[in-house]
């Protein structure tokens, strides 16, 4: 089997849940200090970040992903276990196979043959993961590695990032920006009281309904070129003690936007707060604003270098895309950073039997060490 | 102390939270008994009921009352044992003092005294208690002996409910007629999906939101000169995974109506599916009607009785109210009888350190004596 195939397979042994790394970071940090790579371990909490960089001075491109995966739920519903690398049909499974210790270590392998090629390339490349890519706050992974590299004013030229980025052949999407995520609690305060005596309470359910019905119908922003038109979704709306005559005295609802870079997060946020007060609702609002929006600008060396690799090496036009989740991209876009997703295909990932072509990831190294080449040889 | 006094501080001596009886149905039938009524235990279930009566056809003027009690909820919370009657400040406390220990006590008290001075009096007396006015679905109490009733052609003429009628003063407030309730549960079904792909998924809340604002907004009906117009509360509403991320697949929504003799169930049931259907909404209503709306009418012996007694005996013009919850009332009305509450003042009932002046309790056989002599003597 090949290199990268041999990394992935010892990847996924490693049962590395958030925020545990299992010991893949000093993997691949002992494999990139062996060709020349400085390392740096950066320990935040319970999360381990690496940070690699070969070369000198700038431009800088950074290969950006996560060793950590999510859990695999009842692991008897896998056809093999989940931390025990199997092949079937061509496929290779396991968790993590596809999010993303398959580019993971397809970065690594690219970026050591790159540098055995090339020993002084142009500029740096760098070699970035952290454990913390999939728990639900990410408050010690790339976000606080973005604010050291803040503090110790590295620059940050171009980003690739591993995540699987490709629908159904490896190539065919990748992704230029994400949406921003604005999320809020909204408890709205009424008064509890008997159902029998409706004149004595105040149903928040009723005061907040004509409000709930204007935010989902509103018409936010129409997107732009890059990005569909700002979403707003109620997650969770809750009221009520269970008892069926009680009037409930608030009610909690999680709302989420995720937004377009047509939108800008205060705006937003102010909009929805003229429409409770336009109510007359009694209320308070947490929000929180868990990611900008970035895009990479098209016509810039990064965009048009890894379409070109997709079109050269895959044999397929890429769509450009802004769609889906956020990624830990949007925490290395506001250092200033052109930054673009690419990575194998997403359809089993976070689901049992997680899986990557062989084919995919036996290719996944040329990509990613021809960007390397395009922008740095 | 008084007969009624001792009697009452014995049944609340009986630890008798829903549906347990604790004997004090027993207690009860053994005293009227003595003095010659016929007793007939009704056991549904785990629930007591007791019919016991005197006197020989018709007119029947029955008296209805419960021996179940609320839980205290801490006792620790309560001055002193609420199993254990305590006088303070002319007070008598104990769980059930006032709803309703103290009217069922008076009424058995004034039913001895009542067919000893009058043992030929017209028609008949009857004592109707239940161990299950308290609990969540009164299935088994006087629900089940209303069925009885019917199937074995016993006719009720008239029936004074001894629920705390009272506001303030003994007699200022008597209760000619209660509201319907009418529940339902209510589904609305979504596409539960992530809230990144909002294309992907159909927010229940989202589609609900308009049809719950019209809800909140309708007028049912304007009541009438007897009842106060039909309320809508939505108790509960629920929706959502818990996860922040996620566009929730259904909502569940508990709705209320109380409602006057101006609606009838079938109607605000059609009115409510006509809504939802507008909205075009995929959903799903399960209906509960707990009670239709009864009122005695003005003019009738009972309401006219009952009120000249309170003038007569208390010296108050009492409020004639249809207001408040439910009572066992509802279940007998619709036998043809005229109904009418008349008991203690209610500001203790369910609440820790209930109680009932010990003038008023001292009082009340008084009352329920006047209304047999008037009707029956």
């Amino acid at each position: 089997m090949s290199a990268v195939f041999d990394l992935t397979a010892e990847l996924i042994r490693r049962r590395s849940v958030t925020p545990d790394d299992a010991g893949c970071q000093a993997l691949l940090a002992g494999r990139l200090a062996r060709v020349g790579f400085k390392v740096e371990h950066l320990r935040y909490g319970e999360v381990d970040n690496l940070w690699a960089t070969h070369g000198e001075g700038g431009p800088l491109l950074m290969f950006l992903g996560h060793t950590d995966v999510v859990p695999t739920g009842p692991a008897e519903s896998w056809r093999s276990d989940p931390f025990e690398p199997a092949v079937r049909d061509g496929y290779l499974y396991g968790r993590g196979a596809a999010d993303m210790k398959g580019s993971v270590a397809a970065m690594a392998v690219a970026l050591e043959a790159f540098v055995t090629a090339h020993p002084d390339h142009r500029g740096r490349v760098g070699f970035l993961m952290t454990s913390d890519e999939e728990g639900p706050t990410n408050l010690d992974g790339v976000r606080k590695v973005a604010e050291h590299f803040r503090a110790s004013g590295e620059r940050i030229d171009w980003c690739v990032v591993g995540e699987p980025s490709s629908k159904e052949r490896l190539g065919d999407l990748i992704r230029v920006g994400r949406r921003g995520s604005l999320s809020a609690t909204l408890t709205v305060r009424g008064i509890q009281g008997h159902v029998a005596y409706p004149e004595k309470a105040k149903n928040p359910i009723h005061a907040f309904a004509p409000a709930l019905a204007e935010l989902a119908a509103e018409r936010w922003d129409e997107g732009n070129v890059d990005f569909p038109p700002t979403s707003f979704q109620v997650s969770n709306l809750n009221a009520g003690t269970g008892a069926t005559n009680v009037i409930p005295g608030a009610l909690v609802a999680l709302v989420n936007f995720r937004y377009s870079t047509a939108s800008r997060a205060e705006a937003l946020r102010e909009r929805v707060e003229r429409i409770l007060d336009r109510h007359k609702l009694d209320y308070a609002l947490d929000w929180n604003l868990s990611g900008e929006p970035f895009l990479c600008p098209a016509g810039g060396a990064l965009r048009d270098t890894v379409v070109s690799v997709c079109r050269d090496l895959c044999g397929v036009e890429p769509e450009q895309s802004t769609g889906g989740g956020t990624s830990d991209g949007r925490f290395i876009a506001p250092l200033g950073a052109e930054v673009v997703e690419l990575g194998p295909v997403n359809a089993t990932i976070h689901k049992v039997d997680e899986c990557v072509a062989v084919a995919d990831l036996d290719k996944l190294p040329s990509l990613y060490r021809a960007i390397c080449e395009r922008l740095l040889g």
